[in-house]
């Protein structure tokens, strides 16, 4: 469901073509006719109220204006072990939707490297899923997404963090629920098959606390909903 | 990802069609081979292990022994608006896979009526989503499901639940995060377009606290998988 649409910033002086996915959603969803108004933001920026301010025959002329100072830095990152591409599209919509700084996509020794190769990835289909988890959840804030490194390069990139936890449903110390936490956190998950020992290793050295979530099982994409969820909780962001 | 094979309990003494999907699952995913043998459990009884004992031209001959007690009770309940049958077929596989002891599917009065005679519930489809979510899990529970009811009934029908918390964005007094809870817990969650105000009144005169999710509006099953989790936590059951 859409409930904000969204703009880039060099969008906003030129008119939006009959044919964009916004355009008709405009029309023909929330039937907005000339002088009406609906929800608006800009990619990480502001949000606030558009105008269809005349209907031309190829396209909308909209007015803009905008009521807030645009979302603050999202505190909790991503680190997830390549998936399926359907996994990954929902993971990418909807970690955007709960809230999220950045997600690193890793190839890992247990995930299939064709993954890396999949039209998501290769004509930038990602991107799409990024605004329609916001456009869903009435926030302008899209995630850094990194696809194209390995774990090591991910844990170097998000080594700032305060907190580093890694999911794992063997090794775990103790359950995530338990752990006292700081922002920023870095939350590190296995790809379907789980971490390697040699990636166990890395995390460990690399100060990264294993957790589990429980004794089930989870689909990557439910643990991800999961571990997100404790982790704003923990924050008070919830 | 199928984890854990189940069976019901009339299926024990007799031998399994080469057919059934679970057949072809040990034989071609597991590669399974005579006298080798798999995890498997007894839908809502002990986990442990199943052999292969002989490979007949149609059906396999297996044997069991159980490691269990089987699973406690669940302490959560949750009710939740029709949605759309895609939106229900996660909700059916993911909260099982979580953990949950009632799902209670409501007519509600922004939820549509056809949604209610879909082939997920006429056919009994809904089924095979718990199965699914429970081989997932690595659990042999399954919950109790109520589809044919509306708010009321559901609410009647739990109402020995001792906490009992309905989420809403729009007149929730605080956030769930916040709430402390006494098991055994009931969730109420409106359809995807929210409850209606006698509704409302209804849930507040139930005993019902109106709670919020956070600022973002996540889709229907996103919101289930956070509010259970939350929930499990709360109760120490991560």
């Amino acid at each position: 469901m859409v409930n904000l649409i969204l703009f880039h910033p060099q969008e906003l002086e030129s008119e939006l073509p009959l044919n964009d996915p916004r355009a008709i959603h405009i029309l023909e969803t929330l039937r907005r006719t000339e002088l009406q108004s609906f929800d608006a933001g800009i990619v990480n920026g502001p949000k606030g109220k558009a105008t269809l301010v005349k209907k031309n025959s190829s396209s909308l002329l909209l007015s803009f204006s905008w009521e807030d100072a645009g979302p603050k830095t999202e505190l909790i990152s991503l680190i997830i072990g390549l998936s399926r591409p359907q996994t990954a599209r929902k993971i990418l919509r909807e970690a955007t939707a709960i809230g999220i700084h950045s997600i690193y996509f890793v190839t890992t020794e247990k995930s299939d490297p064709a993954y890396a190769h999949s039209k998501l990835w290769t004509t930038g289909e990602y991107k799409r899923h990024l605004i329609s988890g916001a456009e869903q959840a009435f926030t302008t804030q899209i995630p850094h997404i990194y696809h194209q490194g390995n774990l090591e390069e991910a844990i170097a990139l998000s080594s700032a963090n305060r907190t580093k936890i890694a999911f794992d449903n063997y090794e775990a110390t103790g359950s995530f629920s338990t752990c006292s936490i700081t922002p920023p956190v870095v939350l590190a998950l296995g790809p379907e098959r789980g971490w390697s020992n040699p990636e166990r290793e890395l995390l460990r050295s690399s100060d990264y606390q294993l957790c589990h979530l429980g004794t089930r099982v989870l689909r990557t994409e439910t643990a991800c909903t999961a571990a997100l969820t404790l982790t704003r909780a923990k924050l008070n962001l919830i």
